[in-house]
């Protein structure tokens, strides 16, 4: 029952707020993207505790008033979009009502605040920014070669799993208890602590045939490490080679006609590269 | 002297627990995997103190369960095949027996239940879930990638283990037992601890030439780690070109006729790419 | 209003300092680099207490000896340019005022001397000695690679720091202040830590799932630090095909005639593969 | 003078001892590997101050017995060789004679047996064991493309190292001697420690400022590492492409008509590939 009017008006909305063709929709991807920023910097400040003593209230007057921003934006997103529903369903949806809540949930629960690191979520919209510069050819790129790669880290990682449960269980059984391998879970930890060449030191080993396996560990770790690089560097040649073509149609909703160098798609907001 | 019935039945007992072609063999590799994944959580579990303490009795008759199961699967395994032998001592073979026991041998020896940790092994059959995606291509692209790479990464891990030897003995003598490097093997565990880049800093050097020592090792395990990812760089993209074909038989037990997507004999169960 | 005699004489003494073509230019370079790492020894050496205390004024001596000579070095540079203003503003030009400033500064204010440490800066000339050996060409090489890669080594970089402030941010209500994550930005710097596979160990996770948390970040840091890898590889090998040529004119002055050696003009300073 | 019976014999020998194409090389070459590895595994332990107390005499004893066999091989290597004093100040000569001294330095000075971890050294023979195998051609592959590396490895760790100089200092300003950063060669330890990602902890930022110096060192640590992985692998193609062939003459002695698998100049035992 929409006026030609009204149309006329949310397409625009539309525009501004989904995509950033438009100097409306740049500078509001600009101004969004400083709003995000500034309310995680208030938050990250205010979990400081000298900080929160002497500006506590201050920052939470700025964080209600981000809180009423972010409010006003998902309800203009709510009304701009086609459908609602998916866009209330998706990841960045999902995200963008996250970082509201927390706020109104302090009235009624003491400590939700807390949850306001969540809006670090929003951070995640910072890959526009590539949209509004040169960027965007070298990120489709490398999304390209990283999807072709998924698999093969994937069976990396698996392995990668599967052994330190095994060295895990292994060095709980040498290292025992009163050397800090508590129990197997607390030893996979360590496990994976060690071939990731993190080794925190919060947990090593203490007998000589501990630090054995502990140094068979590393040495895996270490010689490891070249599988994934391999496979990534690997499969950029040949996302090189081939440059494939962007997908038609979304495969989201399955709308078509989306710019040369849109990533989301510009009516439900996913991924056009999944 | 088996009867036609007999051989027929034999024969599809086989292609259920060996294969996972048809419909029962996928359900069997399943169901397996659920049950070996459940079997080592609940060994997890147990190895936590306060848990053991509430659930103990609960586990201990969970755990008699799974090795009723896997002892009736190693029957079943032994029954069903060709060569029991074969499977007896074959790498897989003799992981599934470690798996069973441990239980049994807590009947005549307090503490052997312990040993229930490399049940972990069997997780090694994990990699049987890529027969029934569509990982088996991109694993066995990997497999042939990385056999072409054993050579020079032995020839690497030689090199520096060889490094190891001789950095840590030099740490003894600089930094001497007062300072944490209490003899020559504690100082090889710490040159690998630093040369992989792991640095728990349970042991790390006091004095500046110590210091000076170890900033030295580091520089050089920082740069020499570019080695192995060369290599499988390297391999892969030979791997990629050769892309080689399946062997025509088994180098277990020679027999022929595998699936193109075959990772292991179906009669032996060893590895077709070894 | 220069006479030829002048001009001649500025002409050469260009040549001697900004350029190492003639062996006198080679003689001043070598010279000037080790009159520079022998300022930056004394000001490590006068950093040790247990040193100061022997050496202190001796110390003090020669960092005025070496103030004075990079002085007259300074106002050569300034005589035998064209643009003077040029010099004094580029990158090199204010690291070679910034050596000099702090010896004049401890004449008034106590303590100036400290920044004297920023003296470590003229050690970027250090790559002037490439010109003089065999090195030029693969610099040229390594700098247009890189160049090449700074995008989606950006991308990358951006993508671990929104990583590391979301991780960081969740572990913060994981583990709360009473085991180290005193408040979020302690946090993200342990983000940075783990996901980088760095781990001092000065902060690290106490309760289960913030060591679970912990090695998801593990895990990611391991498997991502191939991405950048893989590019700079990829980039590389793009590089040699390519072997693009030296820019025609100076980015900086767009002066011409540069040597095929030259990385850095000879009449501004300024890099020549800006 | 000598007659040919004898020059027969010093031939024989001279093929025995520095060659491995005979049985006899073979057998001589294994057996030499093994003493070493033997008398390094008794230094080992003589390290481990329990075993000593019980065994030290004993080890004692085998110390002497190697030493003595090791000195007669030294004396047969230089019987046998054609120009003993090129092989005496050969990098394998200097350590034959540092695996020896010692032992005979103990009966004049106390402790000298302490320097005995040297003999480590002699354990870079072990990679004569891959002239036993098939590793040869690998072998001499990775050293054709890490001698195209060096120059590009050589620029990329003295960048590190400048950078770890300039941060290290950087580092002394902001936080001080108090927080464990007593002085600028310490704080470049420091930088090291975490550039290279090893992360001991030993030494670790305490204010917010340091913690973010040390995050951004941290992520340039992570970036950079790609540098050499990247050089290494597009050396590894390069050396691939071009197979170079094997010198004509030993670069040592200038001697001709080395076996196609020869990593040592027979004459002179100096590398052919420098």
């Amino acid at each position: 029952m929409a006026s030609p009017t009204t149309a006329n008006w949310r397409f625009k909305l539309h525009e501004t707020i989904y995509e950033s063709n438009t100097p409306a929709g740049k500078a509001f991807d600009v101004a969004l993207l400083f709003a995000i920023f500034a309310s995680i910097v208030v938050v990250m400040l205010d979990s400081v505790q000298s900080i929160h003593n002497q500006y506590g209230k201050l920052f939470s007057t700025i964080e209600w008033i981000f809180t009423g921003l972010f409010t006003v934006e998902y309800i203009l997103r709510l009304i701009s979009i086609k459908k609602p529903v998916k866009y209330v369903f998706s990841l960045l949806g999902i995200i963008d009502l996250i970082a509201l809540i927390p706020t109104y949930l302090s009235f009624f629960f003491i400590g939700a605040q807390s949850l306001l690191v969540f809006r670090a979520l929003r951070l995640l919209r910072v890959f526009r920014i590539f949209k509004l510069g040169q960027f965007i050819t070298e990120m489709n790129f490398l999304k390209l070669a990283l999807k072709g790669s998924i698999r093969k880290i994937s069976i990396f990682l698996l392995t990668v799993l599967t052994l330190t449960v095994i060295l895990g269980s292994v060095m709980y059984l040498v290292e025992k208890r009163e050397n800090g391998f508590s129990n197997i879970p607390e030893s996979i930890y360590w496990a994976i602590v060690t071939i990731t060449t993190v080794g925190y030191g919060d947990i090593s080993p203490i007998t000589p045939i501990g630090k054995f396996v502990a140094s068979v560990v590393m040495l895996i770790g270490y010689a490891i490490i070249a599988v994934p690089t391999g496979i990534i560097t690997h499969d950029l040649a040949l996302a090189a080679r081939q440059k494939k073509e962007l997908p038609e149609s979304c495969p989201g909703c399955g709308s078509e006609g989306h710019d040369s160098d849109a990533l989301f798609c510009k009516f439900c907001g996913s991924s056009l590269f999944k």
